[in-house]
């Protein structure tokens, strides 16, 4: 079947981080190979770099096209930008050489994208502050893909286990989010849901995936009105305007326990008014207390909206551990499982 | 040791919700009722219905006062209200008169543990609809138990596991909660955090809890005020009075992460901001979805602030279910346990 893998483009992230260390750890295991072929958009030194401080063999073919990438399916190939000196670029420094190099690595890799050479990106964490030094004009990953894609309208989904939880708003103050849940984007992020669900995997002959659990604001989803009525204003017309055009959504429902709901298979995906309600509940799941100095998260962030595929690690560069051969990359492979899944449906 | 177990009386809440059975089906037990001893604050036709339709024997003696029921260590004792006429209040149904006897079970309850005659109270669901046709003029336990206390400052403490969440505001709609995050009531929830680790229970030997994580309210904690400032402006402020005091606070911290590394054993207790920040976190990690028609959510909720010991199933009447032999008794169970516990610190 190595024939009909699909290639996916995976970024290195901000070289000082702890992108290129997970990207080795996930790329090392066979038999995630066995399921797509890696294409790093990156930097061969900091690469090797990262496989050294890991004690891992890490061969990697340096090709100039996706086109070469096809030829060579056992290979890990590299388009390699070679835009991160190790000499100039620690692990764990803030820098905007750095942050450069990453948003060049993102640039490339939706190019390959749009073009179909390859069949969508996995990206590795960058750090807003670098990207900032660096002068580039986007606070993150999301907003930089949506800009480069023609400002399509976008929605941040959290992916974990089961878990599918999609976002109407995400990096704005608590304050602002509340100003921000409105009828049509409400309804924008449930439609971009319910198309995303027929994308998702599911256990082969199962009818797709498509009940649809909207997450109230408040709390007690308002309470008939008694704690803020955004539920009533917004986000019911909403829900109702979305099973008018025939989609399978219900809510406003209690944020409180929508979420175990959804974790006791009585929805597909939730739609959360704001970011920490969604955060909160698949990273509380996902919590993994096994590595040392903290706690890891897991978790698979997917851009929906996008006209391309693209997963991500859901966790950051983690500088304070970066090189120093403790990070995990349980969520990089994941982020690659998810990507060559939906681009088997696509 | 039967003679050192301390009486706790339990109000039977609305008489049409799960209250009655889901107290019968947790003082069946035995091993329950080796750690404490009963008072209900009820009525005996309703609590006989509820045994009548679970199928079990539960024989309760009927006291005067509490000084009755010590005499009786071995019986499940009641003080009987009188107050609920199974003729004239249904199952799942709404009304003024459940809602008036719930009211009037919770006022006895606070006089039995003010006058020192019970160690504490747990209480079973009341129904907040109810509540405001009987005229009751509170919309919930807290206010009620706040009020009857001569209006102490009180906080909301979520309890499942190893968690322990407290809350800075409650029921109260998102805009409004974020007004309320105010340096001196973090502080104060902070502090009433502080002195409820003292009363839990812990590993023999261990020194008391005291690690307490203060959670943001924005995203990433604010991400330096780029999305939102009352950590800078409020929570921050609140965490260093507190340290001033003595106290182990640390935050404000990312609000989706906070409570996986709670999880992890790195803190002892979160002081969520919202609502739902904490609600979700526990009830989505408590999810138990055994029960047909539903999710159970497990999870005790305990009163700080007040001059009694009071904790909560965290369920409401759950209408829908009552009477049917649905209710699971789990949640009362717990709170029966962690009032027993806490009487025993006291």
């Amino acid at each position: 079947m190595s024939h009909t893998r699909p290639i996916l483009a995976i970024t290195m992230g901000d070289p000082a981080g702890i992108g290129p260390e997970v990207i080795v750890g996930a790329l090392v295991k066979r038999t995630l190979r066995g399921i797509f072929q890696p294409l790093i958009v990156g930097d061969a030194r900091i690469l090797g770099r990262a496989a050294a401080a890991a004690g891992k063999r890490f061969p990697v073919r340096s090709v100039a096209t996706a086109a070469d990438a096809a030829r060579h399916p056992q290979s890990i190939c590299l388009l390699d930008l070679r835009n991160a000196d190790p000499d100039a670029i620690s692990s764990g420094q803030l820098s905007a050489t750095a942050g450069r190099a990453a948003a060049d690595y993102v640039m490339r890799a939706v190019e390959l994208a749009q073009s179909g050479a390859v069949a969508g990106i996995v990206t590795a964490p960058i750090n807003k502050e670098a990207l900032r030094l660096a002068g580039v004009p986007y606070p993150g990953h999301t907003e930089m893909l949506s800009a480069l894609c023609g400002g399509c309208e976008v929605a941040m989904m959290l992916v974990y286990g089961n878990m599918r939880v999609s976002h109407v708003t995400t990096h704005v103050s608590l304050r602002q989010a509340c100003d921000l849940v409105k009828r049509e984007r409400v309804l924008s992020v449930i439609k971009l849901t319910d198309e995303a669900l027929r994308k998702f995997p599911r256990p082969s002959g199962m009818a797709r995936l498509r009940r649809i659990a909207v997450g109230g604001l408040n709390p007690h989803a308002g309470e008939s009105g008694m704690f803020g009525d955004e539920e009533i204003r917004e986000i019911a017309p909403a829900v109702a305007d979305a099973q008018a055009e025939g989609i399978d959504a219900v809510g406003p429902l209690p944020p409180d326990t929508v979420f175990a709901r959804h974790c006791a298979g009585n929805f597909d995906a939730v739609v959360a008014m704001v970011h920490d309600h969604g955060h909160i509940a698949v990273k509380t799941v996902g919590f993994m207390p096994d590595v040392p100095g903290g706690t890891r998260i897991a978790g698979v962030n997917v851009t929906l909206g996008l006209p391309i595929i693209r997963t991500s690690v859901d966790h950051g560069t983690a500088f304070e551990i970066a090189g120093k051969g403790l990070a995990d990359p349980t969520s990089m492979v994941d982020a690659i499982t998810l990507a060559a899944e939906m681009a088997g449906t696509a």
